[in-house]
């Protein structure tokens, strides 16, 4: 294990002017103690924490990185937009031929609407529907995660009844579920919100089930409810389309972000004509939704996404990685649960309730220069190579060993057991 | 008037494939036919549209542009943090230093949170509000903007009773109406919100009188609701700390966004340590708001705010644009109505009710290469210098000849009147 030293200066200062030292997804307070909190630079499938230790990452900043860190053709398409112009008193000509590159892509869409966060492109969605329906009901999965505003943050303190109203919950794949949703809010409901598969913090993650699509679609079509595919975490690692397009199921409205303009910020609620008035109807704005260089960005994305196998890449990486870590496994008589797209995998341990396995080989592998996480989904990028997952393998392959051999005297985390007892 | 060619193309093409052909507060739906729509490039005080046609511009991106587009010095250290990383798995370790800069500031803060948009820092200090006192009710000034957030969206399609089911309203410095809904939600106040002045779109702004502000400090000191200065529009154009500090008086919250970091993404909520349990205890996150350049670029932008007179500059030149304008009107006859901060400029005519010559004026001015608003506050940068006053001057006197020219066939702006009449 490398020097923490300026990690720990870091976060002792933190603690003064940031409250509890971090806050929301990037937060290292549920990790086990090893995670380092800051980072230094990031390049390709590598990140460096403020020590210099590096790592290969294998949560793409929980998502944004598809293409790799600093990827040159991206870089350099932002370059040249900056030197025009980034936040102008209005849009750059450039956000018309994004909107129309990215239409172009997606299958459902005829119209974008570009913004900040994830979680205001899913806000837009639910807004938007109450508009086109004049209904107020929007259902979610149960668990599932649309983002942090009001409606739908997982952590409760602060939010009031009211906020979530006329939010009502079905479970995800299960279409009698959805079926009752519908008749307990009949007549009433004004989209469905479903993300492309289950991918729960904390949870195996679980591919859509094709009956479960199509009875969304179903009901949908039948009371006039929109259907919302929220792909703002699995967009562009699935397909070259809208995620559920696989499933030959078009939703009517989409969410997009992190990934599709590499890290630069920008996200997107893509929507087809039948929303098009509601979309004109209502008033949502922000401060830089309309700067240049992450449209610049996005549009070199969304090229190399149309024009490269960098989708072919993430599966080969990402199969050869499952595959190895089976192997593993297996040789070590240690059970694992490998779920979802294998390039965006969850890692967990078969008999490991309260998660103390998976944490200290999730450390392990850290200190091994695997930067893999113990509780949240995975992502691979285009720049992670096959080298990077055989350099991988022998860190997770001592990993084990490291488990193994200090089986008896693993302990559960304590934040995570504090929270799991409130 | 130069030429609309690249315009109306770019418009058709955004017709087709962004609903209304634009959205949110840079759409110039609302504005004169002759505004441009979208633009190619910035530099210093100066805009060029699509056609390249050059405005000196006092729309500032609506805010953002406090030091002039692509400051040098901005520049330099948001392209030393690029070459690091930006968005990367974890903050950089510069996020700390942010923290400490912004802190060490603004007097009443403690510590602070970045995000993305404004709103998001508002919709953060409601959550957090609530959070702290276990009340629900949040006071807001009638009419005031807080953001598009479902809460506190000017535009209500697609908005239910329950999202606002605890917000309410008093008369911006109207101390007796804030003790009025202080009393009718008695027990219940959560927080008061308050501009530092009143800066509503078709409005005359409005300083902020002592007697109000001192009366929300007392009455949330009385009662343990929360105080919170929205910050957003009008943060570092008024003073370098919080811009009620010069009426003595010090929020427990502060929300900041648009300049501090020169047009680079990111909004902070500031806190004191009374606030600090509650902020610990919400969840609020979004996938680029750890991202490091524009961290860097906001501890450039804090720094120059220190060290450099550009406030002084921007409100040396607000004060000659302004004492300009009035000799002008004066020479022509027409009275104008010159309101709020002289570097954050609202100009409407006297005795114009549906805006029809100020319309008409703006859209002179405009053809005379100066980019002035018809209905939304303007926004001075530290670029602009005198020779810029005096051009734009001698364009604002052209205007007013023509508007005096043609005053009898002015017209107003039919969207406008639609609305005013829907």
């Amino acid at each position: 294990m490398g020097s923490r030293i300026k990690q720990k200066a870091l976060m002792e200062r933190a603690e003064r002017v940031i409250p509890g030292g971090m806050y929301g997804h990037e937060s290292t307070l549920l990790l086990p103690p090893e995670f380092p909190q800051f980072f230094k630079r990031a390049l390709g499938a590598r990140i460096w924490d403020a020590d210099e230790n590096s790592y290969i990452d294998y949560m793409c900043a929980y998502g944004p990185n598809l293409l790799g860190y600093r990827q040159a053709g991206v870089e350099a398409a932002a370059e040249a937009q900056r030197l025009l112009g980034d936040t102008m008193t209005g849009p750059s000509e450039i956000m018309v031929e994004l909107a129309e590159a990215f239409v172009g892509m997606v299958t459902h869409a005829d119209w974008a609407m570009f913004c900040k966060n994830g979680g205001d492109a899913t806000s837009m969605a639910m807004v938007l529907a109450r508009a086109h329906t004049g209904r107020k009901t929007i259902l979610c999965a149960k668990g599932a995660y649309h983002g942090a505003a009001p409606w739908c943050t997982p952590r409760t303190s602060g939010i009031l009844d009211s906020d979530r109203a006329h939010i009502a919950y079905y479970e995800y794949n299960d279409a009698q579920s959805l079926f009752d949703a519908f008749k307990a809010h009949d007549g009433d409901v004004a989209a469905v919100f479903a993300t492309p598969f289950r991918h729960e913090v904390f949870e195996d993650q679980a591919l859509a089930q094709i009956e479960f699509a199509r009875a969304a679609r179903q009901h949908c079509d039948e009371t006039g409810a929109l259907l919302v595919v929220d792909d703002v975490r699995a967009g562009f690692r699935v397909a070259r389309d809208c995620s559920w397009m696989h499933l030959g199921i078009e939703p009517d409205l989409s969410c997009w972000g992190k990934c599709f303009a590499n890290g630069y910020p920008i996200s997107a609620l893509l929507g087809s004509n039948k929303a098009r008035d509601a979309a004109r109807s209502i008033f949502v704005t922000g401060s830089f939704w309309f700067s240049a260089v992450p449209m610049a960005a996005a549009i070199e994305t969304l090229r190399t996404i149309r024009e490269t196998p960098y989708l072919e890449t993430l599966v080969a990486n990402g199969d050869a990685l499952r595959a190895g870590l089976d192997g593993q496994s297996k040789r070590h008589g240690i059970e694992l649960k490998q779920t979802g797209p294998s390039q965006m995998p969850q890692i967990f341990f078969a008999d490991d309730p309260d998660f103390r396995i998976g944490y200290a080989w999730a450390a392990a592998c850290l200190n091994g220069g695997a930067y893999f996480h113990p509780y949240h989904n995975m992502f691979l990028s285009a720049a992670h190579t096959l080298e990077d997952v055989e350099e991988t393998l022998e860190a997770t392959d001592k990993a084990f060993d490291a488990v193994l051999r200090n089986f008896s005297m693993l302990q559960p985390h304590p934040v995570l057991m504090q929270l799991s007892r409130g």
